[in-house]
């Protein structure tokens, strides 16, 4: 079981755009995501993993985006009334989650969703096995960064890389070694 | 001739560090740009062209970095006494230092150095030719930001890839049609 991101990311380096939707959104002619493979990503999953800023969205959207996989969610509280029976609110902390998420014996890897500081939690715990990003062709100008202020430097290792028609890049990272 | 980039850029979007230094010079290991294929592009190059700010630390250099390339440096008043004569003032803006270039007759592409700023002009003028982009598997976390405040969004082709053995890959985009 690995912990994975598959987050959308302009050339500039922004996650979302100015009005907080997903970068990948803004891409030309976007069409709800099976250009980029994520129906087969979702087939390799065990459990998805997001902060609360990420997943109450989710609860108000006309379709639940998650199917019948686990869904962890990091917050400093409960979740609100309304969130299905399958959805954990994780409160004690994300090395907490982590724990959790290693001890659970998951039927295939967890994809980390997001947001920015979730991420950087996961990075700074040492416990994001692959940084996936989908490079969109595409300058945002303005929106929610990539990597929060503050976060540390780091490298990684290009684990491998796939292009999609359009020209957005599937890029995976893992920890450089050292 | 093509008007064209071929900026080091962070995965988290950024050109330099938080002290300035070209974000390239954080990879580990680096070597001075023969890995990256530095010296090749240069011999594709008819002349170079940047900012100011980005042209006045190679005065100081020990080493001349552009060889007997033509310079242009784009600024809002004259250079510094020590500036070699083939170093070209422009002191009319970005359109008239596009229009200077293309009728140069140079003998090979411009390398438009940066920074940020300077490129972001040659985008918004439609002057960029070539998108390039050495993107770099390393996270900065603060720096100078690829895309300046209030970048307009902008959606580009990929027209090329080439990964080196470090894991940096070469992409390079053009201005998307329409």
């Amino acid at each position: 079981m690995l912990i994975r991101t598959r987050i959308g990311v302009s050339l500039d380096g922004f996650v979302s755009t100015r009005d907080g939707r997903p970068a990948v959104l803004a891409m030309p002619g976007f069409d709800g995501g099976a250009l980029y493979g994520f129906p087969e990503f979702q087939q390799t999953l065990g459990a998805v993993v997001m902060g609360r800023t990420t997943f109450e969205p989710a609860l108000g959207a006309p379709r639940w985006p998650w199917g019948d996989l686990p869904v962890y969610v990091l917050t400093s509280h409960a979740l609100p009334s309304g969130t299905p029976e399958h959805v954990v609110a994780c409160t004690n902390g994300p090395a907490d989650l982590v724990a959790r998420l290693r001890a659970a014996k998951l039927d295939g890897d967890v994809h980390l969703v997001g947001g920015p500081l979730t991420i950087q939690a996961f990075l700074e715990l040492g416990a994001l096995d692959r940084l996936g990003l989908l490079l969109l062709p595409i300058v945002l100008g303005e929106g929610l960064p990539f990597a929060p202020h503050g976060t540390a430097p780091s490298a990684f290792e290009l684990e491998s890389e796939h292009r999609f028609p359009d020209g957005t890049l599937e890029l995976v990272y893992s920890a450089a070694a050292g």
